[in-house]
């Protein structure tokens, strides 16, 4: 397998299991309607490690933009190989999304609120301000990114034994930073979605909110960016 | 331990806790009850960590005719094993649907709802539409089956260390597909006991339901197998 | 460290935090407070995880009379070494409980209802018929005993690798099969505590219910005997 | 990275995460709000995986005053590094905690209850009493600090792969003896966040509640001292 195809493939399985927990909790009528924020939280971590298991040995499992673009940054990634990493990440976020959508398809077609609809897909936040939730974006990849730095230590990726300290890690930053904004923490999580949210023929639903779409691309790439600053400070 | 009563163990292993836990939130007067989407969840995925540590070394851990079809449709376990493994899959189903409903048989006489007793036993959708809910599961399990590929690399079976990775999937699959019908993504789990609840002396119960019964069987089984021919290709 | 101080202090250890989190979710006005089944069920999985942890080099971490026994049964313990180690489960699991009942002492003050401070310290059923409840105990151990067979294997012990394992076994345990009966599936985990509120000063408690006592010593003996010989007759 | 750095950074991320699920769960309008204590016994948990896993490289992942003085005391840290460690581990906490409200600023202007502000950043007991509060504290880090000293056993300090058991051990004590006093069990996540919320120009704050401060440092270092005692007593 490709690093291509590992990028593409791991990032479609993170969307549609992490998309996929938001559509239970939150659409109407579904089996796991209204489990909460636990539900939330660890069907994303679970995503992250189905994603980062199943692509580590062919991609070095980054499934994020900001990722990519920080350990380039810091000199562990070759600045020649991002552009592919980030379109596979595009891609495979975009595909994750569309069989999301395809598996709940009953339930969107029962979900009146259009914000609801558009939630499952991208984040928003919780008090509309888009510096500041920009500043929140930042501060929870920072640490996102910070803490992946000392679990991959000198290596450019992750293999599959760091799945489960990485979900592990984006179930604490979910649970403690994802308060303001939802922590996209992650460009391709965001912004692959919301562009299936556009082209998808979704019944009744609302526009993409694409005033708001710029803050979980460059939140977290600022976020990531400073961390592999930071940790080439303390190190 | 033979194959044969590895599987059968696992398996009945897998559905006396699996079940059990759905009996423990959705019947009557339970210490459990109304316990939620996420001690449902967990309650699958520990189910599967104990069935898969209990016969990793005897049988491989298939538990699920799916996941032995799948393999044997790859290449990467033998037809003519396939029989006698399907065969100990259903009978541990059997076997562990029925010890479930003895532990908690009080709490069956206690519930007046026929349909929840049944839904303790097999999986019903949220939205009745037979096409589209084999579609699901079929989602359901093509994501399982994926990763469960990309897990045991060039093996034909789990291992002990596999039971770990294996139960966190089945947690995601559950919290994130398990949505609209429940997720199944396992033939014996849902006809075996189904079969069960056919047979035992439940008082006041309805019908099994046998309109549904193919989904749950034939969506995971064609999901499986188009995993395979995705992995194939991919890799 | 002896064994003897092992069991000990890995029975007080299971059992603060065991009994703790019970404290913690039925005891009024406490922050844990109504956390619900699961909750309860990962902090008794916890409690194992650092019984287990702490014990497993010293003394093997039975930490339960029925352990102990079918280990004995099956000829993988020596019957002369029993003694002490009943004895050291049950003093461990009274000095557990009474720490327990100090931390929280100002709640069992707060708590008006005399059955709650009970079921801090030990287990009743849901719905009370004694011979239904000792088989589902037996039901409940049989499972949990035939799964530690399968986790130590040829071993007469646990090490502390088996710690998260069983943790999780008994997770399983609790959210599938605890809906009845409150899971006591170790006869020291209930007589000992048991014994410890009849004993302590706590304001306005009731008898320790006695009558039922029995059930949650005898009914895991007889599952873990069973699960002993299942385990040999399959191997 | 020097010891200092990593005390510091380590505890930063404790406190950003661990204050952070406080916030997000008791809040107004944060996507968490009423998340329970399953959320936030899970966060915290989390908190300390993080916060282990960065720093036990560089110095050891004590993060904790309790921690560095019970094993000093114990003749397995040396004492003159001891004020560099708790002068690390108090800034760390201090700037965890400015982070994690920069982050919840919306959140903290939205929230009218200045108890509920403060509860953010710092414990305070269910019940007043500030000898039992501190014979709380005391239990609870009596159990955390002996069962840290078995999982490091002859080493004086935590490696990357105890940041898992030990992020589990402070999951059962947060579930088990959290209940009276909200388990500080760490003088430096208590009163390092305790002065930052005196400090900052949060809106509407009370005062920082100095009555009760001693209550979180000395009945933990006093637990932890005592867990030492004890642990040199039955090896």
């Amino acid at each position: 397998m490709t690093p291509f195809i590992g990028e593409l493939v791991g990032t479609a399985l993170l969307i549609v299991l992490g998309d996929g927990v938001v559509a239970n909790v939150i659409l109407s009528k579904t089996k796991g309607n209204n489990g909460g924020l636990i539900s939330i939280t660890i069907g994303w971590s679970m995503a992250v490690f189905v994603g980062v298991y199943a692509s580590a040995a062919a991609s070095g499992a980054h499934l994020n933009p900001a990722v990519t673009i920080a350990l380039a940054y810091a000199g562990k990634f070759n600045w020649q190989d991002v552009p592919a990493y980030l379109l596979a990440q595009m891609l495979g976020a975009m595909l994750g999304a569309a069989i999301m959508w395809l598996a709940y398809k009953q339930h969107f077609d029962e979900t009146a609120d259009a914000d609801t609809k558009l939630g499952v897909f991208c984040t928003s936040p919780a008090k509309r301000d888009l510096l500041h939730n920009f500043l929140t974006e930042l501060i929870g990849t920072f640490v996102f990114m910070l803490a992946i730095l000392f679990i991959t230590k000198s290596s450019n990726s992750l293999g599959a034994l760091d799945a489960l300290p990485v979900a592990l890690l984006v179930l604490a930053i979910g649970l403690s930073l994802g308060g303001p904004t939802g922590y996209a923490i992650n460009p391709a999580r965001d912004l692959g979605p919301r562009i299936m949210h556009a082209l998808l023929p979704i019944k009744q639903k609302r526009d993409s909110d694409w005033g708001y779409s710029w803050v979980p691309v460059l939140g977290p790439i600022a976020g990531a960016v400073l961390a592999a600053i930071v940790y080439q400070v303390v190190n």
